[in-house]
């Protein structure tokens, strides 16, 4: 592969050694690379982008993009090698508009570095993944969180993005308007395109306005039905709730032993509900009325912001705190997303599942949406492990599918869930996702292997 | 053009007669029909608009989605002739599930059929375009309405579509959980596509809860600055208002002719607040602050359904109210949006610019979201009225291009902006546009002519 060009071109910016290439050949998650990129470079501008795009495209050069590399479905895996785009430079807070409550960003941005710029406008960017990822990945896979139940997913905060295409052409898909009816909505084609359409390079989102009350909560209950019961009947009841979190008794000694808490080892629900003082007090009363008719144990609440944030933070290490568990194990996390009607039995079923299996799973959820996940603990060379695992996501999918949910509440299809992809949409609608990517990627060479 | 394989299958569901085709030749705009299709065809369900579908790409006969007929760009002119299908018989609502708080209907179905049919659940569809519009017309503009500040619009109620391909093929784009990373983003694809990608057949919405308290209110202003700056500050605070739409004194006159009133001839708004009964009252004392700032003559608030449904209906009304200022007269209706710290200068400028015009042009708007329309009445026959009004549209739409609005925020591209796309999103990006057009239409036959 002739990479000369480039490397005139960035010079150090152009990676090609060994340590480097490996580094970024995975995400988070248990998939083993089979391959490694050929080189990775290191951009700072769309226009730089541009060019890569040009030379990999008139060269038939395979292109990942890379973000933060906390995905968990092989996203950025180079399987047929190639160039890798690691955003990390391109990390500029290009502007805020606090009268629009807007702002545009570089991909590379991180959801908490955007945050901690943010901190004194009185502005926040709510979308909340466990990890501290990329805006730009945040978008590429659809990204969500603990805020979702109140503000929305990623989806719901891209007014417009710049795309580098796969022939290098520079495009922007929306405006800074609140909506449009112009043209197809290229913004929402491209989020949770994985990198298969195009690069993202800036995004224009919205902000949020700071509550004037939080007040954040743990209810700790005698079994998981108790809980999940809870969440539907205050979701069935429009009780705005800003985060409702389940985390069963396992990922609760795992966030005891990982982050030195004494919380009770059963079956919880972290909480949050954001308005005024007042509201706020009344509406944790409601809840809580809810939650004992439902074998409440624990009922801890608190207005305190130290304490509100060393809950989350909690809970956003969620998966490091499981894989603690375990040292030296990967994680399959299973991703599905049910009505919340189903979703008591849903996860109830699973727990069931569960009982015969040796393999140490933990559930967390953001099950105010319907979405949680089990982290299925294994080492990806014990074929054994794997295969009970992958059988164990394959029923607790297929039940989710019956129930007219998703195979992926957030986490995206990658290399992890193609097949699933086809039994949840239908071949004929694969197809017509398949026909868009040949239209827009003749060659291929956007982020291969993934979805298709 | 030979049709009787159709005729055969649909015999007096298939019209040919002058006076049905000419009926389905235009919408509710301007825009002068140059053709009428060849047919009109009223099927029941998805499998007979494949049916058509197949036959049409078989024979490479053009198709014409056509829901109430209430567009205002021309999306329904038949304009290569061919079939068009008129959804009206589509009119069933197959499910709803009270618990999960969403629906599935057939295109058909308008939006206040199904309100009606929602009458006694508690739940409710918000999005509300001025007409009474079919619910597949709304998705294929990307429609919205007064509701739109409070729970955005048609693009954030869809959770799942079925589309009719071209070729006949039958897909489905999304599913019944809240939130999926499954693949790339057909139902946002299909939202706003205005039928030149697919037949849209069946629709999952979300649904939302009716609110325990509302008040509405209509508050006159001194001048038109004072009713605008009032709404940015309102929604820079981030009062919770559910619906703010601003009339000027032209708009307000042609409501008290047509639906005999007696509100004050001036700049003025129709405001909704829900919630609690304590709260709604609140916020109520917190706008009338930011009102009385800002050249407040009259605030007249109720709580009385009957009255608010009175305010609504007029303001629903309004493009007929405006249409019977001048008898006879059509309407270019604008429809910008910009970002809401440059909405006063907008509207401003704009009123400016009609000084000097003899078009009868009364002002209705979104304002919440940034978005308002001049109702430009003219004769489209007067080349001299035509061209003059066009120009003040031209004005008005570089005018929010260079505030990074759009030219449209709800009515779509259509026949009567389809310049404006290419100068709003870039060459680039429409060609984008045209080459998934291209992918997944390669004859052309959907609702030829609109977009590009």
């Amino acid at each position: 592969m002739d990479l000369s060009e480039l490397e005139n071109y960035f010079g150090e910016r152009l990676i090609t050694s060994e340590s480097v290439r490996e580094q970024h050949s995975h995400d988070e998650s248990w998939h083993i690379p089979e391959n490694i990129p050929d080189a990775v470079i290191f951009p700072e501008t769309t226009e730089e982008i541009s060019k890569i795009m040009t030379y990999a495209s008139d060269n038939n050069i395979p292109v990942v993009p890379f973000g933060a590399g906390t995905a968990l479905e092989g996203h950025v895996h180079a399987v047929n090698g190639g160039i890798t785009i690691n955003s990390i430079n391109m990390n500029k807070i290009i502007e805020v508009n606090l009268e629009d409550m807007d702002c545009r960003v570089q991909a590379g941005v991180t959801r908490e570095d955007l945050n901690t710029f943010l901190r004194d406008t009185g502005l926040f960017f709510p979308v909340d993944p466990g990890a501290n990822a990329s805006i730009g990945g945040m978008c590429s896979t659809g990204a969500s969180g603990t805020n979702t139940v109140k503000y929305g997913t990623i989806r719901e905060q891209v007014m417009d993005l710049e795309v580098v295409m796969s022939d290098g052409q520079i495009i922007k898909t929306g405006s800074r308007a609140r909506k449009s009816s112009a043209g197809y909505d290229l913004t929402h084609l491209m989020l949770g395109s994985e990198g298969t359409l195009g690069f993202i390079t800036e995004i224009t989102l919205k902000l949020h306005g700071r509550p004037e009350a939080v007040s954040a909560g743990v209810c700790s209950f005698l079994d998981l039905a108790g809980a999940v019961d809870t969440v539907i009947e205050a979701i069935q009841i429009c009780l705005p709730l800003s985060r409702i979190e389940l985390l069963d008794e396992l990922q609760m000694k795992a966030i005891n032993e990982y982050k030195k808490t004494s919380h009770e080892e059963k079956p919880t629900l972290f909480i949050e509900i954001q308005g005024t003082p007042l509201g706020v007090r009344e509406q944790i009363e409601k809840f809580e009325e809810i939650a004992k008719d439902h074998n409440l144990i624990n009922f801890h609440w608190s207005d305190r912001q130290e304490e509100i944030d060393s809950l989350w933070s909690a809970r956003h290490g969620a998966l490091y705190a499981a894989l603690n568990l375990a040292p030296g194990k990967k994680a399959i996390t299973t991703d599905v997303c049910v009505p919340i009607s189903s979703l008591t039995k849903c996860i109830l079923d699973t727990k069931k599942d569960l009982e015969s299996s040796s393999i140490i799973a933990p559930i967390v959820g953001h099950v105010g949406d319907g979405n949680f996940h089990l982290i299925l603990l294994l080492d990806p060379e014990n074929q054994d492990e794997v295969k009970e695992a992958k059988g164990i996501n394959e029923r607790l999918i297929k039940r989710a599918l019956e129930m007219k949910g998703t195979c992926t509440g957030e986490h995206g299809i990658g290399l992890g869930k193609k097949e699933y992809l086809r039994i949840e949409k239908g071949v004929s609608s694969v197809n017509v996702m398949s026909q868009i990517k040949k239209a827009l990627d003749p060659n291929g060479i956007m982020n291969p292997g993934k979805i298709f």
